[in-house]
């Protein structure tokens, strides 16, 4: 298999704690303490974590997690930062630019970690935020503010990212708003938004997909699971099914991330719309000893050339690290059962690995080593 | 296993197209080309064809496409065709006698291709749809004209089929409309129908489930995955509960065709409710290597006398043998894990197969054989 | 593994069938007889039956029906309970004490028959409809009656359990009603209840909810699959997201029941929010042979301290024993898979079995033994 291509990651921490409750909390997507009398390793990425990371240290798996945090502290952050990373045999990354808490390394800072070249992926809401902040409360200027961020973001970057699922649901009008609506929703939204309010209007959440669609970028769009802040039916990407053939003319990529356990809805989108592609990204970290089982139930309807490979890795190196071998792990399974021959799996694997990254976001040379 | 009863299909193309590209398009639900640099053989159903279909005519398994079209060329396409079809061991096909591009093969032409007897299963919304070219804008005439085919249709099928998953979604009020509904819709439907208008109002869609209804004959119900024109979230079953509760008293059989990704649910509605059956249909030859485990999630809840067998296929030889193959397979598999004794496996496996449907649809002795 | 809490389940019945018919229809969730030649023993749950009761009588597994209730009858309906409910392990039980056909042992005698503590869990709706029957059309009296009972089952009991789900879906207002709201539905339900009907208002629901929620207890909340009576595509937990939200500030523990096919959903909802627990009950009884795979899914993204054991069991001793064993078999089934190492396997299989059941209902010592 090559060096992996991370269509859709986040950046680093700075810091990475080393006592085990803290740390543990990078483990899950709430944001609350973890059962009593149980820790956030409980869990089958828990486990994953404790397979995959003790190793590059020089432990044995399953070592358990307070060995492993000593072996890191007694290592020292960057060098253990250099194992995982340089363990995870990831080639090139793509990096949701979206705000994270604690500022982590994105862009030059990240590669540099990495040794391989970081692409940028431009969020939409925070865009229209940033415009919004700048505005006031003009609407002219707030559009206008938009459509120029928007285009800077375009010049600048591989591919655009909505969160539309979070802050609406993806149970969206299908079509571009018209310029009424638009005003109407803008004016409104400016009007009534607190300091630093997030986005959550779904006409003006249509407006900046439509807007990143104008653009011809692929359009990525998380579905499916993620925090409390999400209400999961509606992050079904068949919700996406109308935007999807509205979408279909114009030729724009549509790229499903994470999709679980929705990944069968997103396989059957990428199956019949030739523009939509999905990955399952997290989840392939998160379900643990089920990666091969569930990369296999995408693989059910998804064209090999259509689902991708991320970890969609935030914060901890480890989070590379266990997406990067999970992916691997489970595509190797998962391509072993009856029904694949050997030189089609390995075609299939490649495709999946890095091949069908590079062509849908045009990755320049520099990134093939 | 005894030959096998196909309770749904499609007909045979004329003319099947022997060049990769034109012999691939059949293999997608798809109207659009596929992922660039990849083909339609690039999929769990690619794969399938690759491994059952070769062997038919003389070539290891997993030959290459252009070998296996190579071969195909030199046998000559009735050849062929003889030898897929006998391959697949069905002996005997209710045929879905809905419109299909090329006008192909069905009833009488189809039965001698198979050498087994073949059932016309009647579709409804073309039946209406006819009624409309016939009556022009008379309301009366409609309905009287839809009235009449139904019941010739009735007269000579085993099963009537509705597609008003695509056409609405199986979010449809689940009473028979009333005569003031149903004669407002009618009308408007006619003022407002292009030429050759296919029917997607949701209370003609019903009017035609409940004339099906009416007649006694079995309902099959397209559920489920589909090409481009599905909204999948719409296609789920267990939206169709209260007209399932509202048919309860007909005693009319209702069959949940496909059902894919919505199979549990499905199940669940064929355990519960006494004239709900369900299959499969294209989902086992779509999803490959995972045949085994899709079928094991139908057989969690669905009772062993209430799950059918069919291909769903269309067009091509080769997907009826693959739908045979890839059942007969995932059936053996499926029924010989933990907690299956042989002889109940067996038993199990014979209604599946043909009992089942023989039962449903009352076949005659001369299909028995 | 210790012995289970089964932290969900019913009655026994006082007289158990011992003719195939009515004996096999106690295992199906509908009321309605099975497909024409075949009997409720064609089903994966007929046949985890026949898997794991036989033995318990001395017979081979998977004796055949007639055999194995010949052997019942021999040895009279008490030996044969007693035989059976000494097979399951199960060490403390939480029996909600809905109503049922047969009006089933419950409490101090259904603790007798088990040699092990028994706990009430207090159904919501059957309450208000006690407090409606006493109250006549009278608003106040009806609403100080509801309190009234909630209060004393509160007293008397270790957690709430409502069928919401069954009366009018999970597609609540997540919010309690206002006084206003919650006056004008009353009335409005006792001016036009008939006598003795049930309570499906949903903001009279929402109240009940609520109540629970004030007492501080676990809430048990059906969701997924059921009887006839059901929708399944409203029994989706994850259309409780706002509910669970809006219950978070109270601490109060929300428990998920049976879930499936949306055991995937509910183990989101019990991985980010806190307070959130799940099991998978009768599933697992119904599911055969796929128990393993089942369990296997809910585990992907549920904390092991929040996936809870139960059989669901009602009516036939049978059922409490297929549910403890197939809930042990599919457990370390489960658990013996890729990324498993066996101290934490065997760590998480005592949290299922009746660690996390015992911290959540705080169950007093005695039922530790």
């Amino acid at each position: 298999m090559p060096p992996l291509v991370d269509h859709h990651c986040h950046g680093l921490l700075r810091e990475v704690p080393t006592d085990v409750g803290p740390f543990a909390r990078w483990l899950s997507e709430s944001d609350a303490p973890p059962a009593p009398g149980t820790s956030y390793f409980d869990s089958a990425l828990g486990l994953a974590v404790r397979r995959w990371c003790p190793p590059a240290l020089g432990l044995p798996a399953y070592a358990p997690p307070e060995a492993y945090l000593d072996a890191r502290r007694a290592l020292g952050a960057a060098e253990a930062e250099r194992l995982l990373l340089r363990a995870a045999g990831i080639g090139a990354l793509l990096v949701d630019d979206g705000p994270l808490p604690g500022a982590p390394r994105t862009g030059a800072e990240l590669a540099g970690a990495f040794g391989a070249p970081a692409f940028r992926v431009a969020r939409l809401e925070p865009l229209a935020e940033a415009a919004a902040d700048a505005a006031g409360r003009g609407t002219d200027a707030f559009l206008a503010g938009v459509a120029e961020r928007i285009a800077g973001a375009a010049a600048g970057s591989v591919a655009f990212k909505s969160v539309a699922a979070y802050r609406h649901g993806l149970n969206l009008e299908p079509a571009a708003p018209s310029r009424a609506e638009l005003w109407t929703a803008a004016e409104r939204w400016l009007r009534t938004r607190p300091p630093g309010g997030r986005l959550a209007d779904p006409v003006l959440l249509r407006h900046l997909l439509w807007s990143a669609v104008g653009t011809g970028l692929p359009l990525q769009l998380h579905t499916g699971f993620g925090d409390t802040d999400l209400r999961l039916h509606r992050a079904d990407p068949a919700l996406l099914t109308d935007f999807v053939r509205a979408v279909a003319p114009t030729g724009c990529p549509l790229v499903l991330l994470h999709c679980y356990p929705y990944h069968r809805q997103a396989a059957h989108l990428a199956a019949v719309h030739p523009h939509v592609y999905a990955d399952l990204g997290l989840t392939l970290s998160h379900v643990g000893g089920r990666a091969p089982a569930v990369l296999a139930e995408a693989l059910e309807l998804a064209p090999f050339g259509k689902l991708l490979f991320s970890t969609d890795a935030y914060g901890l190196p480890e989070l590379y690290l266990v997406g990067a071998r999970q992916f691997r792990w489970a595509l190797a399974e998962a391509l072993r059962g009856p029904g694949w021959p050997r030189g089609d799996a390995d075609r299939a694997a490649a495709l999946l690995a890095a091949g069908n990254a590079r062509r849908l976001y045009d990755l320049p040379e520099r990134a093939q080593r």
